[in-house]
């Protein structure tokens, strides 16, 4: 089947949110990504070059396949360097319960507005063992096509939810959350827990006054040397990754 | 000064490599950037609106000073949504001197090819007291606008060299080389040195084998928990970024 037009027209609309969240599906691109999600995600659409179904046609059935030139494929592609193939999946429908944080490690993104960061933390959270990222409204969609590459799969393993931090907060007992600030504690002195939720802010803004309120227990990366003056600061996906190596080697200790 | 559209021209020519190396400068944006730069680099251009001139005037002295409308400065911008004011910095003339790897530790980057990699490792670097970070000679440019916006103004403090990773190391004598593989030693379970370097490889190769060769100090990032097949791996900045806090935390302890 040949790529008609309107087709080509439907998968650009996917750039947008309302589109994707109308459709309820998303984008994404190259060899690796979306063969790593056709064993994991129902996909409805693909369309690829002749080389690459020839070797990958057993691998799934997806009833809309599309044969395509490398041409083809650029014009269908959001990205500069198509790759072979490109897909459409249905998004999951994820259930928020909340006890998850009772039993488990889990995040919560205040506002993280960049879709690289995204898609970033997406990927270390996998690495880390962490399935469940709490995301306040203004979060960056998780389908937007740059999170879902830089995620690189991830996004078919952790689970995401939008909703508002506060609330999910202020519900829960005795759980302990943590949040990075200059003035916290150093993060080594600190003993750290298997359960409980990282809150990471915005890029600019860090953590939201009303979110801070709810912190109560405030972590400090600690720079090095630490005597010097620094107007340094960290990339948030950065200091969540070393935030989550340092709760992860704490709990692996003999 | 109004900006004439031949200087408009040549900030956009700014975004080739081979431009930048003629003219020996490079485009910083934003407030903050810029602002920080301009305390530390010698600045050849500036433009900005006149609310951030009217604020920041006595701040700086530079020969070329254009005041410009906000439609202006998207004209001239490399970003989607230009912030108050861009400006044409020299760059600075690095000397290669390899004993600083015997005294301290240092980065090597081999074929890191992402400008958002790279600039927000030099901001980790920067973070962590890492002074220098030598990169392999197809390692993506310094310079490049992406590079300058994500390193946040550690590039004005964080010396970058490009050399051949196989003969700068080769040079070494009895200096631990470090690097990142998944048939590494686990990272918590080894002795972390003050000085050396560690080698990070590119975002879909890894370390080359030449370079791997080299390495005498193979480490793993632990996963968690370890016993779970993973299809995963850290996106190259987030893993330089969790080993250079182990380094940091190892040295640290009292």
């Amino acid at each position: 089947m040949t790529l008609s037009k309107n087709r080509i027209k439907y998968i650009h609309s996917l750039e947008l949110k309302k589109n994707r969240k109308k459709e309820k599906v998303f984008l994404a691109e190259g060899h690796k990504l979306v063969g790593e999600l056709l064993n994991e995600m129902p996909c409805r659409l693909l369309a690829a070059t002749a080389e690459w179904l020839s070797t990958n046609r057993n691998r799934f059935s997806v009833t809309e396949i599309y044969e395509v030139t490398e041409e083809e494929l650029t014009r269908a592609s959001l990205q500069k360097t198509p790759q072979q193939v490109l897909a459409v999946f249905e998004q999951r429908e994820e259930e928020m319960d909340s006890s998850v944080i009772n039993q488990s490690l889990c995040l919560a993104l205040d506002d993280v507005q960049d879709p690289g960061n995204l898609g970033t933390i997406i990927r270390l959270a996998d690495w880390f063992g962490i399935e469940h990222i709490f995301c306040s409204p203004n979060t960056v969609d998780v389908y937007s096509p740059k999170v879902v590459q830089a995620s690189m799969g991830a996004i078919a393993r952790v689970h995401v939810h939008y909703t508002s931090l506060p609330e999910l907060i202020s519900s829960l007992k005795e759980i302990p959350v943590y949040g990075t600030f200059l003035d916290g504690g150093n993060m080594y002195s600190q003993p750290l827990s298997k359960n409980g939720l990282i809150v990471m802010g915005n890029e600019g803004n860090g953590i939201s006054k009303e979110v801070e309120k709810l912190v109560n227990r405030k972590l400090y990366i600690p720079n090095y040397p630490s005597e010097r003056p620094t107007s340094e600061s960290l990339n948030v996906a950065i200091a969540t990754a070393i935030v989550c190596a340092e709760f992860r080697r704490q709990v692996s200790l003999p």
